[in-house]
């Protein structure tokens, strides 16, 4: 495509590298939310406690709903679409409704436009600074799928708890193994997790025990939205599974270990996953993450026609995690990794989940599966980092980890980072308090 | 409890096995909505599109939004609560709510009241024959969670997939072992169902081939329906979980037993269960199953504090499957069992889900996992009646089945038969349409 052609599509300008804001914070280069990102949310602050939709940029948030109001937003559709509070009815309208939105915003919040930028009354209005928001769950989430598609960790896993010698079971190459997750537990970023009670299985006792979970992990993983769903017995097909992906969040999948190891066998993980899943609270589109598609790994065996695409189907998509325990002042980076790594795509899951004729619904949320690199600093769980407690992770300023400890706060981040700018997801935070007795 | 106590209790009233209505299809002792039933659904007709609120009796329907409007239900509720297309805004305004519903029905459609049984017009507006209706989801389904709690049926597939010395995992005596599902794909009874495509594995290939399932198979299950949810972090206790229970339907968790096999470890099933799921549309309420209350199984282990109840937590609901192949006359009942023998009760299951601090929310579906008798005619899929195709069975009529043939159409049917009358469910129906190339 000519740089002309470029130019002259609106939606590819909002990728414009070069483009900066007039609002300053946001043209910082390590700022997550810069003009070429525009993640969509719902929030609500002190000013107006009602749940409502925004954008993120720099340190503050457009207030959808107002700026529509002020009459700066075209749009065909029902007046409240963005004071609901949550985003399915916005992601509902379709994918040229998004792209008009970002469009539209891109150009009110350059440098180059006048409008906000010289009328401080009106950005009063439509600009709530971050600083004062509380953010909810973007959307309502009809369903919760989750994933195993990270190679390296469900070989850590199949090593630990299997066969070293044959740790990748036979089907994890043929197809994105995945199972159903709970859709009432996830929460939002910030939301505080209780350690959960259950079952545990102690080596030493014939029965199991009621107790506290010993074993309380992270998993880092990504999530994708779904922003356009299908019918019943009408499967999507790979090729054009992505146009059915609204954008992507952060998430970690809790995760109790000993109630899992007890639980799993024959029917999958329940109770050792059922009591929280936190994501972030930012969507960011896959418009957004387009210049930061890259070549997936290759796949051995090839896979069967129905989880075949061609072209670019990863993201470069660069993910830390890190623990602070309570009343620490500073956080340990305990994982580095990248999303781009993983052996099966977004696209893939989505054909596979679809292909027995199963349908899915607009605000259905897609666990990648613990994203794990080969080295050993890059493993998305504590499970793999401390290779189920036999190697624990010194912490900066003191002391170590197995696994979580009651007041550490997780926090999982990821950015893809462009030349000069950030298109950033934030963070997704939790902090564990100590179980219900 | 005296007589004369009983005859004070309006809601006792309700299950008096003496009570007659003036609608004489009611009074069959076949019946399956008796007086002493009535179960609440979503309907519409030919008169009014919109899906609303009605209750069965007899051949009929009593629209409730109707009876309303008329003037003969009181109610402290919005004036569309029964105008809507799922029962969640009604069944969320709990449990004193439903029975004065209950209470008041009861009493309109006794034999000895005038009101509607005189009234003609009255009736031509408030009651609709079953015949012209269409049936639709009860409820709207946030989250389906599927259990495995029939001994017979754990044992009977842990023989033919795993060890027969050790058929029960060690984990199954001492939890309700369950899992999440799909909500999505959740239908009403009469919805056609297709044959799901997906991954097989052949013995004599080394890799999974893409095509239709070749074992599609029923399970005969029930669910219940939560009437009132828990906050995350907040479990429900054993002794109290009854009271958060709306509930019963009739559930068919088509199972697609090639798919499985491939794909089920290490997660669970996924694509062999997601493309549907059948239930039948009339909640039969707890409170009208109450006369058919009788002992679980008795229970070893014990089960841990967690799990314990006292009293009687089982309900004698007799249960069958019936087979009737693509233009053939009649059906071949072809399982006959009982929902009294599972091992772990509804209560159980709930306390369980939540122990961890999962919350539940109104509408949930939660079945009871496949339900089969020690008998060989009482199994409650056509893996255990076949033993997984080795023994075919035999059509009245003519012909044989393993698994399920395209056209056949696969009915659910149970009951509570009381003396001169019964608590029926109805049931719950699909038929299997080819596979979508």
């Amino acid at each position: 495509m000519s740089m002309a052609s470029d130019l002259s599509n609106p939606l590819l300008q909002t990728r414009d590298p070069a483009k900066r804001s007039w609002l300053a914070s946001a043209n910082d280069a390590a700022c997550d939310f810069s003009i070429q990102n525009l993640p969509f949310g719902i929030f609500s602050d002190q000013r107006n406690g009602a749940p409502r939709a925004g954008v993120a940029i720099g340190d503050a948030i457009v207030d959808l709903a107002a700026l529509r109001v002020a009459g700066l937003l075209a749009l065909d559709a029902d007046d409240d679409v963005f004071s609901r509070p949550s985003l399915n009815a916005f992601v509902a309208l379709g994918r040229d409704v998004w792209r008009s939105v970002r469009v539209q915003l891109s150009a009110l919040l350059d440098a180059a436009c006048s409008t906000l930028r010289d009328d401080a009354a009106l950005r009063a209005r439509v600009l709530v600074p971050m600083s004062d928001a509380a953010m909810h769950l973007p959307v309502d989430i009809p369903g919760y799928t989750d994933f195993y598609s990270s190679k390296e960790h469900a070989t850590n896993v199949g090593t630990m708890f299997r066969d070293p010698k044959n740790a990748l079971l036979p089907n994890w190459s043929e197809m994105p193994i995945g199972y159903n997750g709970r859709a009432s537990s996830v929460v939002v970023s910030g939301t505080p997790v209780c350690r959960p009670m259950g079952q545990l299985k102690l080596p030493d006792q014939d029965r199991p025990i009621y107790g506290a979970c010993r074993k309380l992990d992270i998993e880092l993983e990504t999530g994708f939205i779904v922003g356009r769903g299908n019918a019943l017995g009408e499967p999507i097909a790979c090729a054009q599974a992505e146009d059915h992906i609204f954008g992507m969040v952060l998430l970690n999948d809790w995760s109790a270990r000993d109630i899992q190891q007890w639980e799993y066998v024959p029917l999958g993980p329940f109770n050792a996953k059922t009591f929280a899943t936190t994501i972030s609270p930012w969507i960011v589109t896959l418009d957004a993450l387009e210049p930061f598609r890259v070549a997936q790994p290759e796949q051995t065996p090839e896979p069967l026609p129905y989880l075949r695409h061609t072209g670019d189907h990863a993201f470069d998509l660069a993910l830390e995690v890190r623990l602070r325990p309570e009343g620490a002042d500073a956080a340990t980076t305990i994982a580095r990794t990248n999303f781009k790594q993983m052996y099966w795509t977004m696209a893939q899951q989505l054909a596979h989940h679809t292909v027995s004729g199963c349908n899915t619904r607009v605000g259905d949320l897609m666990g990648s599966g613990t994203i794990s690199g080969a080295a050993p600093d890059s493993f998305g769980s504590l499970l793999e980092l401390t290779w189920n407690g036999a190697r624990p992770l010194a912490l900066e300023g003191g002391g170590a980890r197995t696994f979580i400890v009651d007041g550490d706060e997780l926090t999982l981040a990821g950015w893809c980072q462009g030349d000069g700018y950030r298109v950033g997801f934030g963070t997704c935070v939790g902090k564990i308090l100590p179980a219900r007795g």
